[in-house]
């Protein structure tokens, strides 16, 4: 069974911009078929590769997660077809001691909001966070993908 | 973009007995990620194949199909994810005259119902029916296998 164990973070936005310039940048451009978070299934375009994702729910922050690529053309079909706003961001991925961190700076409704994430292979595994990260964001709903289409930063208080 | 056009039919059951014999019998179990008309997302476990299957909106007997073989194992996974029950139904396949008529005697919440659907190039094709062709249903909501999760043919009045 695929399961994701995963962190995230907010990042300090003028301390981050002295990192960026090192990480990759990868734009992408995601919807959901459905937000229900005991099942959510995402369709990701991904510079120009598609993807089918299902995560089920939360636990703590571990959860089941399956990935399939499917073909760009069909991805792109799909995407009309998803519920609610399309997610946009840019993700910037930098290795930092054996650590591979994404950094989405999201855009559209969600602009100004920037999230890091990190993928673990155990749930207590010890980690040293960079000088950007500001606060852990794991467990608050508010900040799944599913739900910024739903409730966008931008309406936040 | 994958499109499917079908049509739905109710069966005779005593005449379908005399043909039931000549068909290829598949058992088939399937559960839905999202059960919205709009979006379904399938699970179909069918022999020892898995797939998942994203279906759109029907407009009138044509819908956006695109279907992914998964790891059977993967979508063993799944299964339990789904939302509210699993259809259990037996698919017998028969090919007559050019046509491929598929006809699924239902288990379980939906014991006594059989369904045959056959799958056409275009919408007006014209189509010779089989003598255990009862009605046709094809705009019939409630027949539907993501609404038959929902609202079994045990329930109907």
């Amino acid at each position: 069974m695929g399961i994701e164990i995963e962190r995230k973070y907010l990042v300090n936005p003028t301390l981050w911009q002295l990192t960026k310039p090192l990480a990759v940048a990868t734009p992408i451009r995601q919807g959901y078929l459905s937000l229900n978070p005991e099942r959510t299934v995402r369709i990701r375009i991904k510079n120009n590769n598609a993807y089918l994702t299902i995560k089920g729910k939360n636990e703590g922050i571990k959860r089941i997660e399956f990935e399939y690529p499917i073909p760009l053309e069909e991805g792109l079909d799909l995407l009309p077809l998803c519920e609610g706003a399309i997610i946009e961001k840019t993700r910037y991925t930098i290795a930092i001691e054996g650590l591979t961190w994404e950094i989405d700076e999201f855009e559209g409704e969600n602009l100004g909001l920037i999230v890091a994430e990190v993928e673990l292979q155990a749930e207590h595994e010890s980690i040293r966070l960079p000088v950007w990260i500001k606060q852990e964001v794991s467990l608050d709903p508010r900040y799944y993908n599913a739900n910024l289409v739903q409730c966008p930063f931008k309406n936040w208080k």
